[in-house]
């Protein structure tokens, strides 16, 4: 009848932080089973079989703590909790094909309500041509939880991992970033406004980007096509969730390598510019420190560089560098700045 | 910054029940992808790759609805968590390889008591011989979530669905039943008990193995390696998860039959037996409407039954009919009584 013994020590869960928890819990677990070929610490699982192999993500998004109902529209959370899991499977090279999708939800929501949640679920299965397989769908006390995995596919040899990059590699990100920052921003600001005085419209005019890039964001696996049909497997990969600076720093950690990003090149939405100005925040930090893009950022080896150079949407932004050099940005003066990581943290 | 628009109506998800609700949340959900053999409806998804198949499951347990943590020690959910999915792996004819688990927990739980909870989940990957290879680890405003994901390996051939039992089948299953249910009843006596004086010792002496049943589950991976040892593919299976008369009608439902059980026949857990009479409840309604045994109930064709005649724990209870004869059970004076599905719903 007793719960657990007395704990002797009492360590918050703030005080490791989310990477420094996942660390500690997931210690201890050896892999067992020769199918398993990656667990944890890549943006995916790999298992083999027989050359081909299954990719696997999951990902867990609970009101209050990852969204708020109050400007996040059920459909688009639905259509935003499978893309960030297919993003994953695309950080690996692969192509993602099935989900399972869980709910847990509260009796304040109805069936309608949770309709409108698997109508964006579905949308995104027809944008990605991916199949929902299974899932759980229970009640919780208060609040939605959504738990989605997803299920990707890729040849042995062409699974990009977080640890392949080599000192030389050239570093490139697709499409442009900082746009789903400031749209969080933007949505926060308009939500606080709305509870000051309910009569107010939102003034969203001309930040449809922005908004629709944390709304509805997309998982790059035309980048995956394009990649394979260039010939050009990355020699590592990672998505952007948390911000440039600290995905960066994932992987060359991963890799065993240090990094030089140029300032100059690196691709900032249009939108997020004229928004950064009106926000006065730095459109810069805005590029590196937002999150949730899931833009890709990847290495390839130098000899690759022309078999992607007409690639559309792809921007080259530095380089790899022995570890011992660190991972830096260089300013348009020239000068190198020691990044730092300031990504979104959940914890 | 709207909401959705206006709801036209509002339909209780309790109008639907569960399985109500995944029906009407997931139809619509054509699979497009040629690998997809199987999606919703079965205890695992199927996903084809060159005759091997992958199977996939996942559950969902919240604080408060699937579990009480006065009684439920950490560590013994997470080995519930691991294992109930295995089980629905099991219930394929599959092994499992691999699982996934997420959780999400509030500044409640330490580092400590998380670690209570992955030892849990540890143990069981030891004693089942599954690798842990991926997760998410966040914060939540209250209670605990936890959402595993398994994966496991069949070939097609091998695969036994609910919907392939034919009339004339014999129905067996696996180990003893009712005793889960007694000991949930068991844990909740001695936690009112408890509530009201708190001074007061719990009354456990003698019930290892029904709170055990409940507490700390077991997948029947043993059968899948028996049945196949044995050369027996079964033609229909399904795990005791909801209670047997419940999954007995989703077996028969699926494969489109009616099914004639025993009663003298049903195999209860004799500690169960006795515990009933102490809390004056009908054993038998506990064996047929008690859930979370996780015990394999199957069909085979009868040409099978000298095959297995001899392999431990398996009860013969009774055999498939035609649908139109319906669903019943056989008591001891040879009255037939229609079954009814009274299985736990968490709705």
């Amino acid at each position: 009848m007793n719960q657990e013994s007395p704990l002797p020590k009492r360590t918050e869960i703030a005080e490791l932080g989310e990477f420094g928890l996942i660390r500690r819990l997931t210690e201890n677990f050896p892999l067992a089973q020769p199918s398993s070929l990656v667990g944890i610490g890549d943006d995916a699982a790999v298992i083999a079989q027989d050359g081909q192999c299954t990719l696997l993500t999951t990902d867990m998004m609970l009101e209050g703590i990852h969204f708020d109902l109050a400007y996040f529209p059920l459909a688009h959370l639905g259509y935003k909790a499978v893309v960030t899991n297919l993003s994953d499977i695309c950080a690996m090279n692969g192509m993602p094909g099935q989900i399972l999708v869980s709910i847990a939800a509260s009796n304040r929501f109805s069936v309608e309500a949770l309709e409108l949640l698997y109508q964006g679920i579905r949308q995104a299965c027809s944008d990605y041509r991916v199949d929902l397989v299974g899932g759980d769908t229970c009640s919780s006390l208060r609040g939605l939880v959504i738990s989605v995995t997803a299920i990707g596919r890729q040849v042995k040899e062409k699974i990009a991992y977080r640890h392949g990059a080599r000192p030389g590699d050239l570093l490139y990100v697709t499409g442009n970033l900082g746009g789903a920052y400031l749209g969080v921003q933007l949505l926060e600001r308009e939500k606080q406004l709305f509870l000051e005085n309910p009569t107010i419209q939102p003034d969203l005019e001309g930040q449809s980007q922005v908004i629709g890039r944390f709304l509805k964001p997309r998982a790059r696996n035309d980048v995956v096509l394009w990649l394979d049909k260039a010939g050009v497997v990355p020699t590592a990969m990672i998505d952007l969730s948390d911000g440039l600076s600290s995905d960066l720093m994932h992987l060359c950690k991963a890799s065993g390598t240090g990094a030089e990003i140029q300032e100059a090149l690196l691709p900032i939405e249009e939108e997020a510019k004229l928004l950064a100005l009106k926000f006065q925040v730095d459109p810069m930090n805005c590029a590196l420190n937002g999150g949730e893009d899931y833009e890709l950022l990847f290495a390839i080896s130098p000899e690759d560089a022309q078999r992607i150079q007409f690639l559309p949407g792809l921007h080259y932004i530095g380089s790899c560098l022995e570890a011992s050099e660190g991972i830096s940005l260089v300013g348009s003066s020239g000068r190198r700045h020691p990044l730092k990581a300031q990504g979104w943290q959940h914890f």
